[in-house]
């Protein structure tokens, strides 16, 4: 029987573990590579939502950062960033807030990809970077469609154009460094040439914003790209493991849980992590390994061989050993602590209030905060 | 352009809205059918989470609830009630926050299906109900496995043992009310020869509890049952709408959003609600009819004839015509706002921390807090 981690008998099941010594080692890592590259990191918090992680990732500086929503502009600068990019396209209704915000001294930028929005947030004073759709993703305007000129000229107007950013969604669709690396050109490439659209109509292009966690560390040159953006990339998960962007033993967080009981004949044990604690994300289905609803580990965190949640209800996973196994079945009795690594971190993180920290220096667990909402 | 709901125009987007009215109906229609099954209606709160939704289920005396998580004991107990089972197979490690609760007056009742967990209920002097597998869906012992009768003398002879417990998941695989009447007919027939074993073994078995959403609903003899258990039904979703249980009208939760963009070229209406505020649940995918991340109405209320949420990301959803639709995509300008029918209530409320509540009296909205945790 291995020992648990110091501490996780203190904690009530399901609870979110974060690994600070993995943690480091992550953002060590993509800090290095925005460094090499020449460009600045504007972490995206979307995932992590503490205040404690946005210290780590900003250096301790109150530096660069990115959110997904006005509730995380609002707690972060409160804790002391004053430059925020909003990066989801701008509501006209929440432009009182972003002035909100921006009154209390908080240089927060906001992004559209239309005229409509672009008429609002240039009556609102509020600066903007235009949308650049590099892959038929999701939002943003082609960078040769006449339309980013007239948004420009609309927000140029009232002195708010501040540059252009993308986001190759899509290069989670793809495996390997290679393949992202092509990804991360198309982002450079779109950007680079919407700029060069603006500033030869006249209009100002300071900023211009790159990212996704795979294209972020598989750039290789950032020529004309003033900063890079990336959120998953201080945990990792299983999806980011299945394009290669990671490894197993590089994801930093996981659902610790407890076996309640055994179903021998299906060769299921059940345990109280049920998709209410991992978030129903299957974003490994469709990847060339189904990871279920993730990857089981001892409690101190070395995977076990082949085991699986398989399936889960809301307060009660499944594990079993992956189909064509041919790994014995560990004798996990009732009460066994287990942790479970999650498909999609951005998910599973969002289902929890709070991280139960193993510092790097092996120190005793501690609990940070981690806040939800709009 | 149709006007908005009164005061929907104050609350920022995504936002959780549930129709009052709505789910009156829908708690009235169960309350009634229990009442002509002779048995007790015993509400699960999984869903719900809310001290104010409790208070109408029960018809505001404290009485029967049940709960998914220890959280939800200790909330609904402060809240006043005393009749309480955590319907999920107890981990031992959380008897001694059950033994404090019923220290302060609670009669909180815990599951479990094997002997070990037996023996830590019994030593800590807790009721417990014994979990019968009526359809291979999860845990719980067979109801003519000699297990049963070790389980039970176990809990007996520390006065444990309050009875037996089972719940018909498959039901949910299935459609229409005469699938869902024979799960209903298997939890009863599962539960009741259990009891009856218990019994001719002279054991007591006083409780015989069963449910689920579609069994409670289409439950026709209950003889030998003592109670009925339902998380979803006073919300629905997409999901239950997908197997008849009720109609697309009757789903009381919505998720309010915004219209921030579109690719026209695509046929994509951007929103502000992603997966964060819909959840990561795809319950319809393997229905007959996949509702993506949701159906669309207008703020009002009223369907938009064949529009879903195609595509989900963290804090975007993309709304297109369903693929082989006729219909012609509505005109809704950037700031338009939406509702979003959810396929799983349970799994989208967990997304918010409140309820904005439109009263069925159609006064001003109401703000109900909704918690979480474990």
């Amino acid at each position: 029987m291995l020992r648990p981690q110091n501490g996780f008998e203190t904690l009530t099941t399901p609870a979110l573990v974060l690994d600070a010594a993995k943690m480091e080692r992550n953002i060590n890592r993509l800090n290095a590579h925005a460094t090499n590259l020449g460009v600045t990191l504007r972490p995206h918090l979307k995932t992590a939502k503490s205040v404690e992680i946005a210290k780590q990732l900003t250096g301790g500086i109150n530096g660069p950062i990115t959110v997904s929503t006005l509730a995380e502009a609002e707690t972060f600068h409160r804790a002391g960033h004053t430059d925020i990019l909003y990066a989801v396209g701008i509501a006209p209704q929440k432009l009182p807030r972003v002035q909100a915000l921006r009154a209390q001294g908080c240089d927060l930028v906001v992004i559209l990809d239309n005229t409509a929005q672009a008429t609002a947030v240039a009556d609102a004073g509020v600066p903007a970077l235009i949308e650049i759709d590099c892959d038929g993703h999701r939002g943003g305007v082609l960078c040769d469609d006449p339309t980013l000129i007239d948004i420009g000229n609309i927000l140029a107007a009232k002195g708010v154009l501040r540059g252009v950013m993308t986001h190759a969604g899509e290069s989670y669709t793809v495996r390997g460094n290679d393949a992202h690396a092509k990804f991360a050109e198309l982002e450079r490439s779109a950007t680079v040439r919407a700029a060069e659209n603006l500033r030869a109509a006249g209009l100002p292009c300071p900023v211009v914003s790159v990212g996704s966690t795979p294209t972020a560390h598989a750039a290789q040159d950032l020529t004309g790209v003033t900063e890079l953006r990336a959120g998953v990339y201080m945990f990792f998960d299983l999806v980011m493991a299945g394009i290669d962007v990671c490894q197993i033993d590089d994801i930093a967080l996981s659902v610790l849980t407890t076996v309640i009981g055994h179903q021998p004949a299906k060769g299921w044990v059940m345990v109280d992590a049920g998709w209410m604690a991992t978030s129903r994300d299957r974003g490994t289905a469709h990847q060339d390994v189904d990871q279920g609803y993730g990857i089981v580990c001892y409690a101190q965190g070395q995977v076990i061989p082949d085991l699986i949640v398989s399936s889960a209800n809301q307060e009660h996973g499944i594990l079993s050993l992956r189909p064509q196994s041919d790994k014995p079945m560990p004798d996990l009795p009732v009460g066994t602590l287990l942790r479970i690594l999650p498909n999609h971190a951005c998910a599973t993180a969002a289902q929890h209030d709070r991280y139960s920290v193993v510092p790097a220096d092996g120190g005793a667990l501690q609990t940070w905060h981690r806040f939800g909402g709009w």
